[in-house]
């Protein structure tokens, strides 16, 4: 597969639709693995890292699941490009500072990825949309299992699997589900929803992980735990704590359209004259933006469901999608934020007007 | 004249356009009168107060300005129909608490207004659109002096003409200028402007007069004193200082098009965005709103001249036009804004669309 594969959206199975995605937008698993008796990718020396991960991409490139993969040393790719990856939930953000030594392999759908000598030996992910945890668990469950059986993985008895941050021994697990709360957010309600979230061991996050803002609405829920907690429980707690959060966000959108459906129409109506005539617009602005309007589609103030698109749009949007998007080699943060405007300005063109306005 | 007609606002000629109305929206000038040895109208008995004021109406009435005048005891017209005439400035809010014992005549133009009894026995005004003050000044001169040879009115050989409240005494004379100032505010650039115009004698207020906010950008600038100084010189004085203020907001707008173009675009584009969509609007946000569109068609931001309909527009937007309209016996704030925001986007839904967006 060819890099600029990855940029069109179209192509990416991330993007269809599946039940609860109007709330749950994507479900993801990741595993830490690291290697028996072979230092930590900090710990080594750039020639093992090399070796290493030569070893382990032509392991995970040899899985029937990585047929046709996308697969490639990290100095073969541009800054941009590992941006594009970040910005796609593919790699993370560490992974694309590396250079020499370590390697990303992630299947057609994108939906799988493994990422090599990032902080451990291998992070692998599954990344599905919708609220699709336990499938999520059982495609890179049977990813894990495969290779385990062509590499040695550092497995204590009574520890579990052993990783570089001790945070992550144990299963190694981190599951994560990306939710949409605008109604939640307009009653001013999600304090005591991450409170509550917080008390029964899970961790609410913005956006990009750790440290930053909830822009667009979208909040990361994930486990903290990774210790004396079978994978299927934690998943199975994580899962009843969404099911009860979407019931939340359910019930705030009912009563956004009985009892402020006015106050409704006419926020959803201006965030959409803003999007199809602003100039110049930041990506937080443009996130909080679409998010409103993928709240529209949902409460049908649009006369088709846009989903798709605005879902598509919420990528496309980021800095490095722009960039490579126009293919300019360089930008400054006022280009962006025109062509930011220009773009959705174009695809709200050709998408349906709100109705009632 | 019947009052519906003055509802039209394509019969209202002071939209029509003439020179500097890009930046001085209107020019006015107020005289004050009163009836030799008569008592002011907020000390006279009601009989006393009607009989005064049906000789006073009638000989306005005979006026040749007044052929086919809109003449009306105050006590016949509505709530709502006096607060219409407020908006229009053709009465001020004390003109419209007046019941028995008041009236107004104005001619079919909406040019010349008299009022009958308000704090005065007579306050007559001619208001016309653009930089037009000594044009005004001879109008209600014209009014004035033929006015005087049918009544005697209360005249002192060394302070001028005598008024109920003594900040009138002399001249009798209130003049005033509308200006439309965006340039200016967008670089913060008001507060020097008001603090110089005040030194010089004059006063700077909002919208509707004194204790007002400035809403839509909009200025009103008048002279304080009345005592001491000719009408002519008056008059002089204040339009050397609205030559000066159209100079200083003139290169406002072109550092404006020249230095922010882009942010100025993106500025206009989001106002005529949210204009458009809109479902609720207040009467403060609405014509702050149109103040940005119509400093856009003045810039040439749009590809004609529609400053006409934007005039227009400020003016119905305002509560009592937008009931009348409706045809509504009673509204409230939020029927109101919903209202406005309807008839804001069915306007604009004619008018051509910003270029450049």
């Amino acid at each position: 597969m060819n890099f600029s594969d990855l940029f069109d959206t179209t192509k990416d199975l991330r993007m269809h639709s599946v039940p609860h995605s109007q709330i749950v937008v994507s479900s993801r698993v990741r595993l830490a693995r690291n290697l028996h008796q072979k230092p930590f990718p900090g710990w080594a020396k750039k020639s093992e890292r090399i070796t290493l991960m030569e070893e382990m991409k032509s392991a995970v490139e040899a899985l029937p699941e990585m047929a046709l993969a996308f697969s490639e040393r990290m100095e073969n790719l541009s800054l941009l490009e590992k941006q594009v990856l970040v910005e796609r939930y593919l790699i993370s953000c560490e992974h694309a500072q590396k250079s020499f030594g370590s390697a990303l392999v992630m299947n057609t759908h994108q939906t799988l990825s493994v990422m090599i000598n990032e902080e451990d030996h291998l992070r692998m992910q599954a990344i599905l949309p919708g609220f699709q945890l336990k499938e999520a668990f059982s495609m890179i469950a049977k990813i894990d299992t495969a290779l385990e059986e062509r590499l040695a993985f550092a497995f204590h008895p009574k520890l579990g699997y052993l990783t570089a941050c001790p945070s992550n021994v144990g299963t190694g697990m981190r599951v994560s589900a990306m939710l949409h709360l605008p109604g939640l957010v307009l009653f001013e309600y999600m304090n005591k929803i991450i409170n509550a979230v917080h008390k029964m061991g899970f961790v609410v996050r913005g956006l990009h992980g750790e440290g930053t803002d909830a822009m667009g609405n979208l909040f990361q829920i994930s486990n903290q735990t990774t210790l004396g907690e079978k994978e299927e429980d934690i998943i199975q707690r994580l899962h009843v704590v969404i099911e009860q959060i979407i019931q939340h966000e359910s019930n705030a959108r009912v009563i956004l359209l009985k009892q402020k459906s006015e106050e409704l129409e006419d926020h959803i109506g201006r965030t959409y004259g803003i999007l199809c005539h602003a100039y110049s617009i930041t990506t937080k602005e443009a996130l909080n933006l679409l998010s409103l309007i993928k709240l529209g589609i949902d409460l049908s103030l649009f006369p088709a469901d846009v989903s798709h698109d605005v879902n598509a749009l919420l990528i496309e949007v980021q800095p490095a999608h722009l960039q490579k998007r126009a293919q300019l080699p360089k930008t400054t943060t006022k280009i962006r934020d025109s062509l930011r405007a220009k773009l959705i300005r174009t695809k709200l063109k050709n998408l349906p007007k709100p109705l009632l306005l």
